[in-house]
């Protein structure tokens, strides 16, 4: 009797289900919803605006994706829920939402709905880095053990920053608040009726480590008197490691997805680190690139090593036995984007309307015909700032090599070979800090569409690329986990080798290709240094500048 | 009674000739003629391909302005020949004409018109680089004093390295011709029946200096034993200064023209240096810039001062009696067409159509809401090279500051402010060799268009601008000439402090602009250095790339 499981995946704009064999992770069915209420960044639904860098969400929304794409997937596929093992479910993170003790978001209840603050702060909430940069001042004075796990800064984006962020503008909500709880554990708890914490969400975004705990009460203490217990009073201290059960479908969350009562809920996930399960990556040394509007860079490795321009080393932080180092750039799909939106003459946009195409495959035909170094190009890919391996926001994008002979998909295919050249630097880094990297692998949006940005990934990086199987790379490992939940196998290890998937196309370096790029990636890697490492900060002099213009 | 001149501008495209009242300067009449063939840079007239780099001209095309554009001014003014008492004439340069002793040139003879060598070389005919390295190379070596006259370096674009790739590539036109000669030179020729050479030709162009003549026979051998006579064999060793009259109007002339008999002929000039006394500017220290596709900086000392980085510095070179100074930006009115074309994206065509404004203008009306430093960015203006000062054709265009928020009229504006910085660079190293500035003057196409450039040219140079009166200011420069050959004043001075003439607006800088500017400045200083003094030689590295792997 063939047996199925269900993954989840919560992205930013829209929840997906899919339905697979946990004998081989074929997807039978999927279901999306976009979120009614999307990215709240101008207004509450209540009315109230929001200042600039907040970014929002509503939990009921969260919901929704279950009492829809659920029962819609075991609709498509016909699948009895007698034959679901299991669910896991993945969330972007740190996703974070106030709640009280029974687990109610605040911004349900009408006392507080008016408050900004009383809702759920997205992943890409960006108004906490005043908090965030006080926080690294004072770990780093205080020279805190554990802020070298992180590449030696945390970003605004997580759990910390964010509560701190509540308490400084408005303390009645931290105050009301009983717990915060990332969106990922909070979905799981909706669907078992427990509360738990993944290991992997406490790793990456709340400073939690598996030997040491949370930082020091003292170094709360010295952040904000008020923050002393914020651990004991706001989080949770328990943490469960990826691969665990955490519990069965309430009767509740039988009525609102169809699911059996009882069936197994794996513990929650992130959609990034949830992604290597999917591409079959079952221990270390083998990198992942998951591949989109920004990239992640995710590897196992078997100790625990501090390097510069991580994002974290956590332990259990992918599978459980391992530890799991994620590093990231801030830039990718949105730079190509960027690019189309700003920066493509008219009548490239006439062309590609009258042969009928999408314009990024448009200016990929005439980017492919270009051979490496032809363009004379060279771009340093910050327009969104530097996640690694320099971990600084402030940087700037950078092109140089211009002409008037210089055409639109010259400048393309340079901010692609940006990317790429971004990509091996975090490599690099990896590897120079001993956390060996012996094989590639792309999940994400890019690796499915883009063939040419992921030849030039194999040409820059001089290693081949192995392309993930399913398009709904988080949604199939959380359904990988939702089989181990169900007792489908004894280890998450073997699903991942069963049920993980990568396409048969490998895309292999072109050794001609391989030697041009060694010497363009010399040359960004000079430029990298000179304007990333202080020797000249005019990236973020100009900053200043176009601050206090703005100021004005 | 009334008296006039006539000024005669020819263009890159076309040729244009005014006349004007020599009492005030002011135009009466004005005519343009396209030149037919153009700039021919494909083909030959007789169907022969031209190799690229090449850019030749017709010079039976000269000829149709003379007999198109003088009638045509005459006719449209009312004014009789009777009362027109000189003409003055300028040209592009080095436009280099291969010709028999009677001035015939030698493409007009079907013995050589099959050759391309027997064709005018088009001042921005580029083939003969690899003689211009060597003639530099060769010059450095021997230390040949007048090399620091042209900032260390001259250009492929000048005589000897024209007259060298004659002798290189078609021994046979170098010996059919008996001379070369300036096109400025040539069409006097034709007015007045009698070959002169100007000053500031054969001072900016061929390497002549008043007091020490030309470079030796020494040096010319040292290039090729086949050289060793090339000024007496091939050009003239007497030189015209400017302000001089080369002779009247022939018999043929006014066959041509209709202007009289006798009619006073101005020595030729330089379509650059003639809008000196368009302007009204009558002596050292006030600097002209004139901008269109590419600027030009011209002013003049009472010193032959040796600086780095100029085009040149010659005796008599712009008005008898004073030394005049070059220098030079490769691309300005090029770089903002070059953004047009390439980086614009469609819906800014879409609403300037809309709103049916040239791009420009609607470009401009949203850059010019944008404070100094406001946008974060910060190019370098290198995108055709640098002439002046680091006199240095492998460097190419860099833009930094781009962030996801970027836009394109933020571009925009950044390379207006590099093309700013880059005159600021050329004035202060004037400055800093002790050739004073004390006034800026601004002619050429934009300097009449775009008054948010002007504004911004004002508050990075921080000293206010005039504004050429004219439009057409090397044709009226012409004019002025002519009014002097034609005896309606003593001297060219005077000439031009009553015809030369400038608008009431003056742009004046903004402090609170100016102080921004200077940071900015600043950092593009920084970056200048950075790239262009060999401290970083990336952008020659990406060219030498670039090349080899449009070689593979």
């Amino acid at each position: 009797m063939k047996k199925y499981s269900i993954g989840l995946d919560y992205g930013t704009l829209s929840g997906r289900a899919v339905i697979v064999d946990i004998e081989n992770g074929k997807e039978l069915a999927s279901s999306v919803m976009e979120y009614p209420h999307a990215v709240m960044d101008k207004a509450l639904p209540t009315g109230e605006i929001l200042e600039a860098d907040w970014a929002l969400q509503h939990p009921q929304d969260y919901l929704e994706v279950l009492a829809y794409t659920i029962p819609e997937v075991l609709k498509i596929s016909g699948i009895s829920p007698d034959d679901i093992i299991g669910i896991g479910v993945d969330f972007t993170a740190c996703t974070l939402i106030p709640i009280k003790a029974d687990g109610t978001p605040l911004c349900f209840l009408d006392e507080y709905k008016h408050n900004p603050h009383a809702w759920v702060k997205l992943w890409k909430h960006h108004a906490a880095q005043d908090e965030a940069n006080e926080l690294n001042r004072i770990a780093s004075e205080r020279n805190e053990p554990w802020l070298k796990n992180y590449g030696g800064k945390i970003s605004s984006e997580w759990a910390i920053p964010k509560i701190w962020q509540v308490l400084n503008e408005a303390p009645e909500i931290y105050d009301a608040a009983d717990k915060f709880i990332e969106a990922s554990d909070w979905i799981i708890w909706q669907l078992c009726g427990k509360e738990t914490r993944n290991s992997c969400a406490a790793g990456y975004k709340a400073l939690w480590n598996k030997t040491t705990g949370y930082p020091s009460k003292e170094f709360f203490k010295a952040l904000d008197p008020r923050l002393e217990n914020v651990v004991e009073d706001k989080l949770g201290t328990e943490i469960s490691p990826l691969g665990t059960t955490a519990g069965g479908i309430t009767e509740k969350a039988y009525e609102m997805t169809g699911l059996n009562v009882g069936t197994a809920v794996s513990v929650g996930n992130l959609d990034a680190h949830v992604c290597l399960p999917a591409v079959g990556i079952d221990g270390p040394t083998k990198l992942l690139i998951i591949m989109g509007t920004s990239s992640c860079h995710i590897v196992m490795g078997t100790e625990e090593t501090q390097a510069p321009g991580l994002c974290g080393v956590v332990a259990d932080g992918v599978l459980p036995g391992y530890y799991g180092y994620e590093a990231g750039q801030s830039c990718v799909g949105d730079h190509f984007a960027w690019f189309v939106e700003n920066a493509l003459p008219a009548d490239y946009y006439e062309q590609a309307k009258a042969e009928n195409k999408n314009i990024h495959k448009f200016l990929r035909e005439k980017a492919e015909k270009l051979r490496p170094g032809e363009s004379g190009l060279l771009a340093i890919d910050w327009w969104n700032g530097n996640r690694s391996i320099l971990v600084d926001a402030d940087l700037t994008g950078m092109m140089l090599g211009m002409t008037l002979q210089t055409k639109a998909e010259e400048i393309y295919r340079a901010l692609i070979e940006a990317t790429a050249y971004g990509t091996k630097m975090i490599i690099e880094n990896y590897r120079k800090h001993n956390i060996p990297i012996s094989e590639i692998y792309a999940s994400g949006g890019i690796s499915q569409k883009d063939p040419m940005c992921m030849q030039i990934y194999a040409d820059v990086l001089n290693l081949p690329i192995k392309i993930a199987g399913s398009a709904q790379g988080p949604a199939l490992g959380s359904a990988i986990f939702g089989a181990v939940a169900g007792g489908g196998y004894d280890d998450i290890y073997e699903a991942t080798r069963r049920m993980g998937t990568v396409k048969n196309q490998i895309y292999t370096p072109i050794p001609e290709n391989v030697a041009i790029y060694e010497k363009l990636y010399n040359e960004y890697a000079i430029l990298h240094d000179y304007f990333g490492r202080g020797e000249n900060d005019v990236m973020k002099r100009l900053k200043k500048i176009k601050k206090e213009s703005r100021d004005v």
